[in-house]
């Protein structure tokens, strides 16, 4: 049974989770995975700071208030965000970054999952920044420091789509992907068309149901996803591509009428993320709305759901379904990498 | 670079694909996967056999005409099948098994598996029987012998659902499954429905296309998903069923009009093989007509299409859709079974 240090880089919604899975499951994980969890860092803008490298009280940390600051009445805590001083000192043998997504350059967790690679600590992460814009310069710190670098829940949360394609689908020949990846812009999409609502109505359900942000503009104008794709093509394709590689079309031009009249046809409006390696190895990459007849396995995927189709040569199309978003799901991907890391390491390969 | 010496079971379809898959990719897996295969016996009912210690040449076995006895034109070949020679002589590290599953018994593919696996050599098998019938004691044999024991194609063909499942969703607390296991039926029920046509006449469309087998009862009574829940169920869930132990009930009864009517209110009837797990362990498997909402995932599964839906407590639902058939997808799913073992042996666990 090994014990991994593990420090959390954000506090919010997806590590506090990872917080209660532990305190939760800790005991079932020792036995059906060979590992538990220490939490041995804190940093988060909000609550502030703690080190402690014989391990929060996980009930204390699962249990905190939300209030700014919070952080100083724990042992070890203070009230400021010192992400960096809780990265060198709290002996992590894992940072699980989950901080919100900066969409320019990805930063400052770039910066963090860098510091903590080049010290030999391994980091599992579900934002999109560092991977879509750092992935190849973080994959090799993690290689040269005896560390590992994990990122599935970048994608489509909890649901295991990049392990799927890489390690289940090995030998298939993956030549492309075409997915919905973005939960907030599925479900306008399946408001307008079957309660007839135009795109503003849809956008504030969406809103009031939790679905969207105060500010849905990274998700309707198609920009979370062309992260997304730009991850998935640099690693399942071997594409070399920056995120304002991908051009990127949104759903607002789309009206209810054109949805309904798409449905009369046996047909459904999707906003589509999708990349096609050519067979001179280019990779061809775009986020845009598509129609799809109602047999394509992605026509049915209605809500915040999220899909994605594998276009393989030997196997022709395999579709995962599941959910995109989620505390609780997106936790559980940082689970899945740390497990990755647990398998790796007691394969006997890497040192660390 | 590791190369295997396979020994091919059965030379009807799926091991006839796999060795042209290897005669046009060994070059391609040396430098993708880190391994090539060469084909050392065969062994088949009609076709006779042949042992080649050296590696038989790739070009004239795919090329071997199906004329009865032809393994005697190749050189170390017979015109008579003797199957426990060459596996006892050919000098193979994995056995392919391809034979016809069946029901009753799982014989004799079941003791073909045993033989080689006492002998130390790993099988790979797309044969149901000996899996439904004997996976814990053949996995025990593998374990005892520093072999393995792999059966990816056994439920999905090439759509690789066993590992998914295991290794992809580990950790996230699987309690069940239900799913679309037979392609046969399902394009049965699909021409049903969408063409009016009645049961009959839709079984003797799937036969006229090849979907549906001269005697389609195995298929249109629910016993090959029955197998396939058998495996599933013991495989993931820890249950102990035996084949028997599923309660089968097929598709004769339903009507043209019975679909027709569902679809009228939004649902699909479909054939479903579910098992589930009850919080005291103990495991409930059916084959059933469901009718399903057209939001269930598997309600927009069409034609010969498979798909199933694993039950999470952490994720919720997750669904896997591909080809359920197919005799390339169904030797792919050889090669990833063997691609699973050359990661078990270079990850210096086992010895074989």
């Amino acid at each position: 049974m090994s014990e991994y240090k593990v420090a959390l880089i954000g506090f919010g919604g997806v590590n506090r989770a990872l917080a209660e899975l532990a305190a939760e499951k800790n005991w079932h994980w020792e036995r059906e995975l060979g590992f538990r969890l220490k939490i041995v860092g804190v940093s988060d803008l909000h609550l502030g700071s703690v080190v402690s490298p014989g391990g929060i009280d996980l009930d204390a940390l699962r249990n905190l208030p939300r209030d700014k600051g919070a952080f100083e009445k724990l042992p070890g805590g203070k009230a400021a965000q010192e992400t960096e001083q809780v990265i060198r000192t709290c002996g992590a043998d894992i940072v699980a970054e989950a901080t919100f997504t900066n969409p320019r350059d990805g930063e400052p967790a770039s910066s963090y999952c860098r510091l903590a690679l080049d010290s030999g600590i391994s980091v599992v992460t579900t934002n999109k920044g560092p991977v879509a814009f750092h992935a190849k310069s973080l994959k090799r710190a993690a290689e040269e420091n005896g560390a590992f670098f994990e990122f599935e829940g970048t994608v489509m949360s909890g649901t295991p789509v990049i392990r799927f394609a890489k390690e289940s689908l090995a030998g298939s020949d993956l030549i492309g992907f075409e997915g919905i990846l973005n939960g907030t812009s599925n479900f306008v999409l399946s408001s307008m068309e079957s309660d007839g609502l135009s795109f503003g109505e849809a956008v504030k359900k969406a809103q009031t149901l939790g679905y969207a942000e105060a500010d849905p503009t990274a998700d309707i104008e198609g920009h979370d996803v062309g992260l997304k794709v730009t991850i998935l093509a640099n690693e399942l394709l071997g594409a070399q591509l920056r995120p304002w590689d991908v051009a990127c079309e949104g759903i607002g031009g789309l009206t209810a009428q054109a949805l309904q009249d798409a449905a009369a046809a046996n047909a459904r409006w999707k906003l589509i993320g999708s990349a096609i390696k050519a067979p001179d190895g280019t990779v061809q990459a775009s986020v845009k709305p598509k129609l799809l007849p109602l047999e394509n396995s992605l026509a049915g995927v209605g809500s915040a759901v999220n899909a994605i189709t594998f276009k393989t040569k030997v196997l022709g199309d395999v579709t995962v379904q599941g959910p995109g978003a989620g505390r609780v799901e997106t936790a559980y991907a940082l689970l899945s990498d740390i497990i990755s890391i647990h398998k790796k390491k007691t394969a006997g390969g890497a040192s660390k």
